[in-house]
């Protein structure tokens, strides 16, 4: 199935654009914070959240009660942005400024899972996900919460990448011009964890907080 | 004038929303992306863009031929969101686990600078709130590039901040779990300026690329 439609072609520097799944999930499995749009008695609203994928589909949970997920519960339209910023791009021309940056853009309709067992399944590969054998450690969700949480699934069937790597590109003559030119890059990176104060005696910090290797934004 | 409206009260986790312009404004100030949501023909868009703010305006600018910048030159009505995500909190229940996070969301309509006059004053600012100093060094935008260029203003007129901070917060029995809860911080670094390969020779590094201080995300 092709991503690209109409309404994900990358148009504004086209040949940052890339629709290809390898690309696309790329970018989406390296962070777990999205921004999601929905139109709401006519007017946008965007909020951040937490999203997983699994195969050709993102999730993303809330409470049952929030605005997003009542105004989406009759499979409303949605739009999920998700965006890693990688460096400041110093032109020697103003114009010609840039950020280094990859991106995705997911439009569709997103649809509540149903059954708790549907969504049990959802936030297990979420939990294994952000910290891998976590799951196994801590207290499952009981009915009640379970109840309490929506869990959205929007399938990646339109969608679109947008990347800018390198250096500046300025003008021909403008590399004449007396200025610093080049690329500050930024990185997100994991710090030691931080234990609860309240934590049981004799509880080892497991590897995946010692040495975090999970998505990071 | 009061940030907080109907439409920007935080409803969920109520605690943890701000209104006031100190805490808006040091989220927006800490960060250089944000995520637009727009809505054309009835569905919702949601791109990223680099934003500043001015006193009590946000600006974003982008391709006068861009899609973005096409459907909103009369007025539309957007919604700016910046998140900066901190830390990964790892409860003893899957259901209290969280994200720790800093996040604005800004409404209204925003209108487009008219002049190349306006329009160079906000490129001005947003050059030396990346990285001061550098604005006196660069070529400055000519009649071309700034046609080219369109700016955008939105009044930070209705808004609010939510922030989530420290650690995971369990249920009462389920502070008996055996497992291990924490924080995972994450942190935005700078790393090493790249300089182009292009550079000219005898041009020093200046002090904001190697000691990056400016917004990072």
């Amino acid at each position: 199935m092709a991503l690209q439609t109409d309404r994900t072609t990358v148009r504004r520097e086209p040949h940052r654009g890339a629709y290809d799944r390898d690309t696309i999930y790329g970018i989406l499995d390296a962070g777990f914070v999205c921004h999601m749009g929905f139109v709401h008695d006519g007017h946008p609203f965007v909020i951040p959240t937490s999203y997983w994928r699994i195969d050709d589909d993102l999730y993303v949970h809330g409470s049952s009660a929030s605005r997003l997920l009542r105004t989406l519960s009759p499979g409303a339209e949605v739009c999920v942005t998700v965006t890693h910023v990688d460096g400041l791009v110093l032109a020697r021309s103003a114009f010609n400024h840039s950020v280094n940056y990859r991106s995705v853009v997911v439009l569709g309709k997103a649809s509540l899972l149903a059954s708790n067992e549907e969504k049990t399944a959802a936030l297990h590969a979420f939990t294994e996900r952000l910290a891998p054998g976590r799951w196994e450690e801590i207290r499952y969700p009981n009915e009640r919460e379970l109840k309490a949480t929506s869990v959205l699934k929007l399938p990646l069937a339109e969608a679109s990448a947008k990347v800018r790597v390198g250096p500046p590109e300025d003008d021909a003559e403008d590399y004449a011009v007396n200025c610093w030119a080049g690329v500050i890059p930024f990185e997100t990176l994991s710090r030691p964890p931080i234990p609860d104060d309240r934590l049981r005696e004799g509880i080892p910090t497991p590897n995946y907080a010692t040495h975090y290797t999970g998505p990071r934004r």
